[in-house]
């Protein structure tokens, strides 16, 4: 359930390129100071089609990419909130995908991330865009640039191309369920074994094994997992099945940790809040909530300011019930 | 260069179907014996599209799988055979992977075969194809049916979306042609950098890599593999360096090894020629003829007969200059 708020009547694509050119422009001559409101008001209220469209149109009309046009005038948290968000989500996966390939160990978890929170279809898209961006595979670059434990689960990740049914083999999940305990029981976490069911069974298979673990063996699978809470591989097994099985739970606490941050952190806020509002923001606003005693709104008011607070409360949908 | 010949004037698909239904009641009665050869002038002059029409009006005119007609009306080598080349190219992978899934070690060339002569796109349709025949994944199965060096070695295979433009980063190939001699002299064949560089490297990446290991180091890669040459792995390995740069040489072994053997392997004889009637046939006769001072067509007449024969020679394009 997206947050994103999309007018009953939305203006043409020509109508909205033509505004944000003006926009621009008003940056430009600094006539009457800058125009980030009206950016916000259209990109923050156009889904994904509708922003794909508009860029096309204005690249038309202005000989400019728009993406450009963004980058030039605008700086800082918003400038990379609205690029981000403008993006299509393929393409953004990539982009994002593609920093996270050249930094180091943090960004292993921006990986993990995008190869379990989206759909098989839209991790195929992301795949599909990384191609003609950076004339390279994802996962080339994914297993070139990690080492060890961390390419041995990643790299099966990013491959993965999961079924998508709701079809569960119940034998299964109860065999796989006991590989799992075994090895988890003897610390063996970068087990071949453990690897291959995490990262490439279903969803809905992988579930059914997960809560066979839970009744069979008296914990949650995460629970076992928390052995060594220090352990740094063990924390991102953790945060693969939370993502695969409980999304908005993994997202709450991607932003509770960003937000509670000293100083804040801007580019996880800033991640989350764009490639969810189209998605599952309905149901992560609803976790924060029910995890902080606190609206997210209200967090992220508190932690942000200016354009880019207006932005990102625009995009989860502030003001709703 | 597919050796498949589709008549100038091609039949509608309901045309072809009532043919083929046809040549189902003749058989059914035995008014006139069996009506094979109306089913090979046809199925055997059909590209992928028109078959896949034709069995789609059948479906519909007849209340019946065209599949389960020709299961029912033919037997042996000629049953496969027809079966195989009517199902669309996708599906025939998918189920001839899934048939190598559930079997033992010889059907792990078969995975290899698939995964690595395939483009991306074609592998891609073949997992979607896996997904909605058998409500899993590809990557599920044969993880699940492997293991060892094997599995380590399959699954990111069968996993890959290589890129597939001509872009080639020399730097890279001459760093990673030196990472593949270092295993290689040190005999660690199942290494995971090994592994890394053949199953996510697009194929014109690999063969920048490969040609410069044999200038730096002298040899070919597939000679400095051969160290110990009744090793399973690395036999396999050889297949796939093969499969992803010469495939027309791959195609060409399998299918002398498959004649030549005491009362000749009609399954992989049959694999090689109702995969790539319509891919790369006209190269795999070329290589045939070269390597073995006999066409192809010759060396199949000779080891087939029947129906079988018939089928086989009409879809290598037999009578061709």
């Amino acid at each position: 359930m997206a947050t994103l708020k999309v007018p009953v009547h939305v203006p043409s694509p020509s109508e909205d390129a033509e505004q944000l050119r003006k926009a621009f422009e008003d940056l430009i001559c600094q006539c009457w100071g800058t125009n980030e409101q009206l950016i916000i008001d259209i990109l923050a209220h156009r889904n994904a089609a509708q922003r794909n469209s508009i860029r096309k149109v204005y690249g038309e009309a202005y000989g400019e990419d728009l993406l450009k046009c963004l980058e030039k005038e605008l700086t800082s948290d918003f400038e990379r909130a609205v690029l981000l968000f403008t993006l299509d989500p393929a393409e953004r996966d990539a982009h994002l995908a593609n920093e996270a390939t050249k930094k180091f160990t943090s960004s292993n978890w921006i990986l993990m991330e995008i190869a379990c929170s989206r759909s098989s279809h839209e991790l195929l898209n992301v795949k599909k865009a990384y191609h003609a961006r950076y004339k390279k595979s994802l996962e080339e670059d994914v297993a070139y640039h990690t080492t060890g434990e961390y390419r041995k689960l990643l790299v099966p990740l990013v491959s993965a191309f999961r079924y998508e049914g709701e079809e569960v083999n119940m034998t299964l999940a109860k065999s796989e369920a006991k590989i799992l305990h075994d090895k988890i029981s003897d610390k063996h976490y970068t087990d071949e074994e453990v690897i291959r069911i995490v990262s490439t069974r279903s969803k809905a298979q992988l579930n059914a094994t997960l809560n066979h673990y839970n009744t069979s063996f008296g914990n949650a699978i995460n629970k076992d997992l928390k052995a060594d809470p220090s352990d740094e591989f063990l924390k991102l097994l953790r945060a693969v099945i939370k993502c695969l099985t409980t999304p908005e739970q993994y997202f709450e606490k991607v932003l509770r940790q960003a937000i509670n941050k000293l100083g804040s952190d801007e580019w996880a806020l800033t991640r989350v809040v764009t490639t969810r509002a189209e998605v599952d923001m309905v149901r992560i606003k609803e976790a924060y909530q029910r995890r902080n005693s606190v609206p997210l709104e209200q967090a992220i008011a508190k932690d942000t300011s200016g354009d880019y607070e207006k932005f990102l409360l625009a995009l989860i949908g502030a003001g709703d019930a």
